[in-house]
């Protein structure tokens, strides 16, 4: 049911050059399904990563960060793990040796430190990951490792998602190419925050150590951090970007014309993955884009915009193309912005004028609104006339399949 | 599909001397449908009230207050007006008017002023009242004023309820037997602010306005604003006591035995008519109670509670008899407490130990998990270890139905 969310094409993801990536079918909660991930790293690449806010963050999340935090020039991160099928959260002490081990197993068999492995996984919470498994699992990944391999990667991520979700974009700068290519996975449990479920994301470049940190968090607050499926902000959501520092662009700073130039390329891409994880959110019929202008400052321009993308009413009205707008200002006037005049408030469906000065626009036709909601993508606007502030957030509607997924989601 | 919700029996609604109710159909919205209530009350009446806090509140919402606030001793409330099919939201000035017309409208019949009239109204939002055929039925419902007739009176105030919600009770103070009785009507946009959607209640007792005032407040606390549905706080919610002051009880002071007797009994049927709105929430096939305890404060444990309450994954799982209970660790963990520490976090389904110190309980065993999640109410239950604060949120499953019932509200 995903809307307007094209099948990548295997051949249109270019690799990227210093990094290989390896996936194994691992056997970790299903049969036959391709469920462990493994990306190696150039010694010469830079990596970063925001994760997740929520404090039951998985055991996972709390080991990269640790090895981010401890590695030293001569011990760069080297590789990267992921599995599907259980998320090791709520899993405790054990579940913290679990992902350990992992790290331990799989620098066994590249040669390097345990720290310098990253370690991710999404799944079910609550139950103690494979181990025997997932160890099982990474000489397969192994011998599976090679450049443009990035289809089979996406594959390897994917949970209910029911598409791949990966691209590719190449940009010029100073006159050399670099490439850029991303995965990425979502489908529930996604109101990301500080990033999505996973997005991993590797350029050619060489990008600084603080150039990237930077790059990371200026990226996910205008992309992964502007999607929501549910509201359920995960355990486990990670966005990483490597940069390989294979090609001969150099980005050493964040006042100079090449950052800006990666700055816009790695936006675009985050975007476009960001997009894909709602076009494929979990039972997602309709593509809504919700743009509140006007505000006093950006943080009450989200609250506002979450409380519209987060409405249950707001998104089975979607779902049901039924203009009963009168749902998304209730959501407008819960939000929360206690000060908010709604006699100045202004709402619009794509080109037509539903609310004017906070009531219904004299001139309003419900045919025109039926007309809009009747489409697979639309633009809510809400303009507040408090202020210049603006945001946007990407969201999805909820549909009985939304219900189906996860009424059925461990069975 | 309601939950464990018996149907009130009009013969043990116990008429409470100093206040009639007289239904009609007006046709509001939809043909022979009782759309249309009027409540007449004794001029001994004591009247208070809590409203939304949607930034939102609709017309008639405004006119209350404005009512409650400008009335004098000579000039008390004496009646209340009711309309379903139509919320008068979001109508600007012109639903400002119509809801002052229909005040006018009914103190002319009852031969009393305009800010003597409570107007409430609940249905679509954005949409224009049809004053005319409001206005025309108002004769038809004084025709029908007795003090008999609670049972339509919560038949006349549905909208997606599928039963009626009504109770009574009585209790003696000092020797002498007050009556109560009390309807409300929910569904759906339910995630009361200071208030149900809607929700009245009666007794002949005389409570002085201050008194009832401080009663109102204190009870909607603990009843009407710990209920949720869907999380939408709705444009018209409220929640109005009468004291007709015909019965020789007389509470004058809030520390007095009195009160705390008359607290009790409207406390009790306050949530018992709250807990009747989550029991027929819309598609509601489960009664789940959310309990934290333990917390440093009462506001930290709420917010804990609301999260699990909206999560549509928990709301899912429980639809699906799922024990998928990572879904609820997930939920507390964003709930945006921000100094949580999960490793002391224990959580229980009613009498099964789940998760121990943030991981699984190693005794858990997902057998007991299965046997309380195929129960029709369930208690989740959630201790901080942070100190010894609680509280308590009510609320429903998810369900296809839910989504049915509001993909398809205006057709």
């Amino acid at each position: 049911m995903a809307v307007n969310l094209p099948l990548p094409v295997p051949e249109k993801l270019t690799a990227v050059a210093g990094i290989e990536l390896g996936h194994a079918e691992a056997g970790i909660r299903k049969a036959d399904r391709k469920d462990v991930l493994v990306m190696r790293l150039a010694p010469t690449a830079t990596v970063t990563g925001v994760f997740t806010q929520n404090r039951f963050c998985a055991a996972p999340v709390q080991v990269c960060k640790e090895h981010l935090a401890a590695r030293k020039a001569d011990t760069p991160i080297r590789a990267l793990v992921i599995n599907t099928g259980n998320a090791n959260a709520g899993t405790g002490e054990a579940g913290l040796a679990a992902a350990h081990a992992t790290c331990a197993a799989l620098a066994d068999l590249l040669a390097c430190d345990a720290t310098q492995i990253l370690p991710f996984s999404t799944g079910v919470i609550l139950e103690p990951l494979p181990l025997d498994r997932l160890v099982a699992g990474l000489p397969q990944a192994i011998s599976n490792l090679q450049s443009d391999n990035w289809y089979n990667a996406a594959l390897s991520i994917m949970t209910t998602d029911t598409q791949p979700k990966a691209a590719s974009r190449q940009v010029a700068i100073n006159g050399q190419t670099i490439t850029l290519t991303g995965i990425s996975k979502g489908a529930g449990m996604i109101k990301p925050n500080m990033a999505t479920m996973l997005g991993f994301m590797a350029t050619d470049a060489k990008v600084a150590q603080p150039v990237l940190d930077h790059l990371v968090k200026q990226v996910a607050d205008r992309s992964f951090n502007c999607i929501t499926i549910d509201g359920d902000t995960s355990t486990n959501d990670s966005f990483i970007v490597i940069a390989t520092g294979t090609a001969a662009v150099e980005v050493t700073a964040i006042d100079t014309p090449e950052y800006a130039a990666l700055y816009d390329a790695v936006l675009g891409l985050s975007q476009e993955l960001a997009q894909m994880i709602v076009r494929d959110g979990e039972g997602a019929t309709k593509f809504i884009t919700v743009t509140v202008e006007d505000g006093k400052d950006v943080e009450e321009c989200r609250k506002i915009a979450y409380s519209i993308a987060h409405s249950p009413l707001v998104k089975t009205a979607f779902f049901a193309s039924d203009p009963n707008l009168g749902r998304i200002l209730a959501a407008i006037g819960y939000a929360g912005v206690d000060d908010l005049d709604v006699t100045k408030l202004n709402l619009y469906l794509d080109d037509v004028w539903v609310a004017k000065n906070g009531g219904r626009n004299p001139d309003y036709k419900e045919e025109d609104g039926q007309r809009v909601m009747q489409q697979s993508e639309i633009t809510v606007r809400v303009k507040l006339a408090r202020g210049s502030a603006a945001a946007t957030i990407w969201t999805c509607d909820l549909s009985h399949e939304y219900v189906t997924i996860n009424a059925d989601y461990r069975s």
